[in-house]
């Protein structure tokens, strides 16, 4: 995976050089952290929402990233509304769908925002990616999935039919466009003591997508960055406060350098 | 208090071990915070307040916490669906009455959530809680309460109107049934300067409601185990930014057996 | 500048003794980190924003921030609920027009809450306060203003339109009431990596005019005060996370005396 290490390198110089606008309509509880960590890697993060604004702003922004955490119907509509903006103008969409599979609401508004939009990646853990195949597919079990490795022939043939890339993360990361499958092995256990550290992540693909046009590519590069972030912070922090803010820290300080050394990608 | 602190100790290794799904209606200022919290103590927030998705939600839930920091009327009738489910189901509830007192909107919402669910544990300051009694006591001067102590045989009153445990937080907290009144004083000056303190006592408490079915006790069990890692944060910060941090750390690192031996909970 | 030196620690010993309620009606961004810092510098922050409710929070309020960071018509029209009242309190109004000439809605909205209600100071950066210039204005070429100098004259005229104080931050920050402009050159390279450090700011200038009735002295006072604290934290934080939290530190533990030595306010 020589090549996937040179481009994290690559794409975070690029991102760095570029700043580009990343618009996030998210949810509540990780708006600031998200903010902090976007800017602390060289992008720059708007939040906007208002039906009767998000088109304007998306056309200003290198990607528009969607996350359904605390989703109510108005919400969902400017997503939507957003997206499709977004796909006219083929600036790139990841998708966050958080809780999918939780709830009716959840798995509908993610299924609708993907019906009505075209996303480039979708970032979830096993459950969230999984609950978005169709009924038969849920009937074969999506309770019954509880690692990475075992949603991973699922999670390539839904890349395939949603023509669409996915990134399942967890302890180890799988990200498939329906042909490859990727691994990354970057990150650290207290990440899960962190809230939205997974809505941070696709923020972070967010920010890989407006300065690399491969979502495989980008999905793979900004977990790997993301994730050594997190081993990063560890070295210096061993409680969830502390990690957090050392975490912001090494999203700002990681070079080019240490992340081509340090990335753990395989295929 | 023996068997108090040995259930404090217990409480906290049922928490960790069980991991309940925390359900939070809460205050946008306060989120981030509180689920940071949740999980380094060990629970697992969730936050969610959608009109059609509330019900669903709280029915996986180990307790619901309802918190009217930034309160709107349709935030509140979405605390009401849930609270109404969770009546039904016997999740326990436990309400955070933010400001009640200080405008009619809020007295009126608080007593209207009140009313209409079956509310555990209300948590307040001092001045919160009383505003919580009717007309007529009102009357008797809610103005002139300035301490916890002033309120105690206010607030045991009315603990016994309301069927429910109220827990009054100060420099010492007081917390009764309507029948025994509780005192802990665990806690630092500093968490006064650190947004969102009190409502992260009410989730903790909420958190402890989940493993422990007697509401006094998770109630005084769950402020010993806040205010102690509020004092251990103050071990190695002294302003308010580090301390908030180091307050996280504390709920994650704080053992079973430092919190039994260093609860201060008084008859 | 050696009165308005005195002036900033006599406004910091008064925000301390006084500790004003500050009224935010903001964004969901920076709500966490703008009540903490409020907090940690003295003042009391209430974050309120139903219609139902803000006339009478206001009325409590020594200051009112209005900040449309992440608008929505009906927030903007709490906003202007809340700025009628205050105005006809007399109770200062500080708004934050962040994003004002990025996209219709949010430019529209900062010209409608400042034709409706009596502001006494508007902060934001170069590009966000010459958006407000009326159309003939803005043909003039906003887009060209590159800087905060480059907008001086312009910042002057406007401020003498607008009847307001006008306080355009950047490395050095400019303050002007359409008669006097003033400088402070506080601050330091790392608040632009924090998100909510300019809403910060405003909130900041809020507390300020709640103890000083001359908006030109309570904007650079408080600009000097918030700039010297992102100074002091960079003393010893040199990456975004740690810096935000050691900023809020500062913000607790400068002293008057340590104020008035290190301001930098240039007529």
């Amino acid at each position: 995976m020589t090549a996937l290490t040179e481009k994290a390198a690559e794409n975070l110089v690029a991102l760095r050089k570029q700043k580009p606008l990343i618009h996030n309509i998210t949810n509540y509880v990780v708006m600031n952290y998200t903010a902090n960590a976007l800017l602390a890697m060289g992008a720059s993060p708007v939040m906007a929402h208002a039906p009767n604004e998000v088109e304007d702003m998306v056309a200003f922004a290198g990607a528009l990233v969607l996350n359904i955490g605390t989703l109510t119907d108005d919400w969902i509509s400017s997503m939507i509304k957003a997206g499709k903006k977004a796909s006219q103008l083929d600036t790139p969409i990841i998708l966050d769908p958080v809780g999918s599979g939780a709830t009716p609401l959840r798995t509908n508004s993610a299924k609708s925002i993907i019906s009505q939009t075209k996303i480039k990646v979708i970032r979830g853990n096993a459950s969230e990616i999984l609950s978005l195949r169709d009924e038969n597919s849920k009937t074969k079990g999506v309770d019954s999935i509880h690692s990475v490795e075992e949603a991973a022939e699922s999670a390539r043939i839904l890349a395939d039919e949603l023509n669409t890339t996915l990134a399942i993360t967890g302890p180890v990361d799988l990200i498939t466009d329906g042909a490859k499958v990727l691994r990354v092995s970057n990150g650290h256990p207290l990440m899960a003591y962190v809230t939205g550290t997974g809505c941070t992540a696709t923020a972070t693909i967010g920010a890989f997508l407006a300065v690399d046009n491969d979502p495989l590519s980008a999905a793979v590069t900004a977990l790997a960055f993301f994730g050594l972030a997190g081993e990063i912070a560890a070295e210096t922090a061993s409680a969830p406060g502390t990690f957090m803010i050392q975490l912001l820290d090494a999203l700002y300080t990681i070079t080019p350098g240490i992340l081509k050394e340090r990335c753990k990608i395989q295929g």
